[in-house]
């Protein structure tokens, strides 16, 4: 699309030069290139600074550019296309998931979100596995997954297990339970600190947070909150193994 | 979580003030209520402005607060569940659909993504359809439904016709196809100056952009661009309507 075809639209200054830096993205720059430093670029577009790092978080919103401390502001691949909806409806940890578990703690505090679909008393103990997610390399995600402990009473035996262990007991569990179904949430966040160390990325940045509801019995036994980071995922919900899912 | 957790990682000053606020938010405000200005909360904080305004753009981005030109910056109610993956797959338009036609025109320039999706040549004409939905009396997305001409050559007919009356005819003869699947993704964008208006936000505002492929006779027959506000939105994907979804 043309610049011309929003002339009708009452348009922010920022918002132009977006669309302008953007072409000249595509045309000029290479994927991983860096670009010229704030004061460079501003002269050159002839455009005030504050304009100019709007017009680049923009960018960055959308996943064009990369800004890293110590880098400088780099020109984004293309984004990588992560499976959220995997065909057959399976407990975390089942075969072929792709998460790596971290540790488990048990806890009586969770965040009141979580608290409110497990229906958990307020002093009830959970188990908070950690786990991340690995694509083509880089860390694409971090999550939470809590599980009540009356919903895997084995792994009482379990805390004189350290990190990955205790997780794994606390998915094999979960595995031996019927699973009824199991629904989602997308919402933008804001990566907490732990999340975003473990994403490479400063805490508040820009993520995806899909909670998942897993339901078994009647009554929801287990609550992932998966983060994954906005600027280099595309989420992808197939229907069915059958059909290829969108190209990445 | 309280702030003591957090103490062990090393965090920005914005996202200690984030939690902060966060906090006051929760004790001291009601939904809608409008905060003090910007002078006087970075006073009341001790903070500069600068870092008060990053923790407010965090605050925003995780929906608990919105910024509105002329109103200022005000209390958030929680944000609204809107089903994205209803649990018949069916063609845009189908019977108990929530979306609106508003118009379509032909076009023989559509996004180069969308492009490659409905792997048309460079010269074919596309019907693109807008629509948009309304959820709780407020437009939470604006969308944009790209169907190749040869898919709906009964349409050619439309022609004549204005606005919706086109826009159905096109969903019309979709009806009439086999539908053999859709698959989506999810990703973080900001809003074209179009959709923007549509959304009642401005231009460069965060969304979430979700791409549908409809599949029919092997091959992808349409492709909607679904923009929805990331500040007000929280999208839900069921696996079956015998599940309630995640309460709102």
């Amino acid at each position: 699309m043309g610049t011309t075809q929003l002339e009708t639209v009452p348009e922010p200054k920022y918002w132009h030069l977006k669309t302008v830096l953007s072409d000249a993205l595509d045309s000029e720059f290479a994927v991983g290139e860096i670009l010229p430093n704030e004061r460079e670029l501003a002269a050159r577009f002839g455009v005030a600074r504050a304009t100019l790092r709007q017009a680049l978080e923009q960018l960055e919103l959308e996943g064009r550019l990369q800004r890293r401390r110590g880098v400088g502001t780099t020109v984004a691949p293309p984004r990588v296309g992560v499976a959220v909806d995997p065909a057959r409806h399976t407990w975390p940890g089942a075969p072929g998931d792709d998460w790596q578990p971290i540790d488990a703690v048990e806890s009586d505090s969770v965040p009141p979100a979580v608290a409110r679909l497990l229906e958990t008393a307020p002093d009830e103990r959970v188990h908070v596995v950690r786990r991340s997610r690995v694509s083509q390399g880089q860390p694409v995600a971090a999550e939470l997954l809590y599980v009540p402990a009356a919903a895997v009473p084995g792994c009482a035996d379990a805390d004189p297990l350290g990190g990955p262990a205790r997780a794994r007991a606390v998915l094999r569990e979960l595995q031996e339970r019927e699973l009824d179904g199991q629904d989602r949430t997308v919402e933008l966040g804001s990566a907490r600190a732990e999340d975003a160390k473990q994403l490479d990325r400063l805490p508040g940045a820009p993520v995806l947070v899909v909670t998942t509801r897993y339901v078994s019995g009647g009554r929801t036994t287990a609550v992932a909150v998966s983060t994954y980071r906005a600027d280099t995922c595309r989420l992808t919900f197939g229907e069915s193994t059958a059909m290829p899912l969108l190209a990445g």
